[in-house]
């Protein structure tokens, strides 16, 4: 059997890797536009704060894939045209035709470019492939003014970075709060921890971009702000064209639909990452939240799925974290605004408790925001701030959530305890208290 | 109403704390032995190695709750007798007599001590009561050699301590490993931490104190080891003498035996806290693993059912965390020892894995041994040792086996991740991946 895979992604190669490990005797071919494979977003801001290479935002290097795997690793090829049956692939400068038996795409998402003038002035950079930290980096080395537009995650770690390597930074974010996507409790926490080192202009929306060429000054409804370097984090859209071209049906959320088994609506073709929906576990609706753990499980999925297997991909809470400089943020589950939309009569509580028992040096504040179902008790979402252990209750909410714990089941959860870790009644614990069972 | 409860601890205040709450017309006593309340014994160690006074082990100081929360509480004052109805009080030197409607045996648990010569010499001590604390700094001003019999929990955050401080010191262990209650692939990894700082003498059993009027040696069936000052942190057992007397059944596990309701087989008598037994929440079975986070909701549950409401405890996993300086160690279920004992057939996995994505500075090592029922896949425990987010885990799994969860649903789990916090696959995934589904 013939199996090609579009795009040399996180959900790709494990795809690949996983069809490898059930079928050695299958070629298995990936076609990568890039010359990174493995490769995932999400360390960009990370290269620039500590001065690493793009060469190890790869978390495996091609060889692996290549001599340890046995995949067939096109590098720099890209898929110009998707046919049943086939694919045409520009490699080499040359168009070169392979044939398939089962496909899968895993083109990604992209990240938005807002449609203002000025938008392909030099120095303006998105944060998505390798080569983007390189670029940046060496940008930065002249840069004194750095405008980050969008305070969400992108936004917020970049402006950690460029602060961190002593830059000037402003952050430009169109909502009230930084990050948007969480209730305002927590984003009112961030922004007083933004507001100590970057400068944060909530509230305003981007106008133009201006300079002769290079980018000199980014313009808003209220104000303007000089550049020599500007990070557009304002957002990402799945990489559909190819998928679009086979005729598998897009969904409502704007990426490819897949069924739990990874199918997209045209036989023998699978998608999984970034470019794919996936199902909400707690409203079962179709949603699109790219983050890179659900989408190596779904490349885990498709290639189980993809040799003939039965695995089902069980969806997402959007499970997520972030940190700007020590203070850390994390989400799981639905916000009180996303449960209220979605039709929950919802009881919330925001509490504030220590980290540690009180004798023990060091413990910090944590804020949680968490909410539930009024009619079955059941945990919705909890939204975490603070100085550590963000994680921890994070998780432990993601879980239960997962699992339709109910507050009471939650207050009861046997979790860890000793004086140098938490304070005897866990704030998960008393939050669960708080909403009441 | 008449309420009387006996022990002023973690479990007794918060049952007396919740009468008031749930009914403020209610006359709630608490007899305190000692002139702590709310206190626990999990801060000695920390009190000797940070320096601080015995007054700070008290959660809330006693103001707290006879003023806000109006306990009629009497310190130094400690139950001699329970019969139906009463008890006698022996106050300011004097017997008194107190009625009760509803009574709550909250009286915890004391130390082993081993029954060897040389046990009364001075400066051998048990990690107990908050005085405990001051008499141990005390002795420790003039002490070099410091022995610490038993590496269990107590036993290696003793040794913790001595070592921070300065001291010398020489733990003794019975077992193969310290942390015997761990799988010996985590004892191992112990061993190893707590060999770079102590003398730790494994497979030894204690067979003597000797000295004069205090303790000078502690000698061994292998060898005599000098000693100005001994922890003994071998177990403890619980105080039922006075849930005895009033004829309340003692379970198989030598501590009370109570209801899901808190109940003992004595109407209108409850036990809560360390005292009592609760139900194992894999087992079903009834278990004795006093701490403190179920020995607070116990008192929580019994002071709800006191006051004519109906809660269960679901009952425990036996989660625990520890550390040995920068060596955390955590466990929730069972271990393979115990699992194969309860007659599960099961498989077990043992991983070594990064903390962080590897570009990101400061990731170090973390092991997971998990284990799951062959079965059902359900998983029935993990122990974790790492140099960070160990809590992070441990907690991950005690939800998961709350929940029932199998190593499919672990796999799936929708955990954190960003580069500052933890792998794209954290380890929790890995180790579901590993126990297989």
């Amino acid at each position: 059997m013939n199996v090609v895979i579009v795009g040399g992604g996180a959900g790709g190669m494990t795809a690949a890797s996983r069809i490898r490990a059930l079928k050695p005797e299958w070629d298995v071919k990936v076609f990568e536009a890039t010359s990174f494979v493995s490769h995932a977003p999400c360390g960009i801001p990370y290269a620039i704060e500590f001065d690493f290479s793009s060469d190890e935002l790869m978390y495996y290097k091609p060889e692996v894939f290549v001599k340890e795997r046995g995949i067939d690793l096109h590098m720099n090829s890209r898929v110009v045209e998707v046919r049943k049956g086939r694919v045409v692939v520009e490699e080499n400068g040359a168009p070169e035709e392979y044939e398939w038996d089962r496909l899968l795409i895993a083109t990604g998402a992209s990240p938005k470019m807002p449609d203002v003038d000025g938008r392909d002035l030099e120095n303006i950079f998105t944060a998505d492939l390798p080569p983007d930290a390189d670029r940046i980096k060496k940008a930065a080395e002249n840069a004194e003014n750095v405008v980050v537009v969008g305070a969400g995650y992108v936004g917020i770690e970049m402006a950690e970075a460029f602060s961190a390597i002593g830059k000037k930074v402003t952050v430009i974010e169109m909502a009230q709060k930084p990050l948007p996507n969480f209730d305002p409790e927590i984003g009112e926490i961030v922004r007083k921890e933004m507001e100590k080192r970057v400068d944060l202009r909530l509230g305003e929306k981007l106008e133009a971009f201006e300079g002769k060429e290079r980018v000199e000054r980014v313009v808003t409804d209220k104000g303007e702000y000089e550049a020599d370097l500007v990070i557009v984090g304002i957002g990402v859209k799945p990489n559909t064209e190819l998928a679009e071209q086979i005729g598998a049906k897009i969904g409502e959320t704007g990426a490819v639909e897949v069924s739990r088994r990874m199918e997209t609506s045209v036989k023998d073709v699978y998608a999984a990452g970034d470019v794919a929906e996936v199902e909400h576990m707690i409203t079962g609706k179709k949603v699109w939240i790219p983050l890179a753990p659900p989408g190596n499980k779904m490349g885990y999925v498709a290639g189980v799925n993809m040799t003939g297997g039965n695995m089902e991909f069980p969806g997402v809470l959007g499970t997520q974290i972030t940190k700007f400089f020590d203070l850390q943020i994390g989400k799981t589950g639905l916000t009180e605004r996303e449960a209220q939309n979605e039709g929950f009569n919802v009881k919330s509580a925001f509490i504030t408790a220590n980290t540690k028992v009180h004798y023990y040096p060091g413990a910090t504040k944590t804020f949680i925001k968490a909410v539930k179902d009024i009619e079955t008790n059941r945990i919705l979402g909890a939204q975490i701030a603070g100085y550590e252990m963000v994680s921890m209750r994070t998780n432990a909410f993601a879980i239960a959530i997962q699992a339709h714990l109910t507050t009471r089941d939650l207050f009861f959860s046997d979790l860890v305890y000793a004086p140098p870790f938490t304070p005897i009644w866990d704030p998960v614990t008393v939050a669960a208290r708080v909403l009441k069972f």
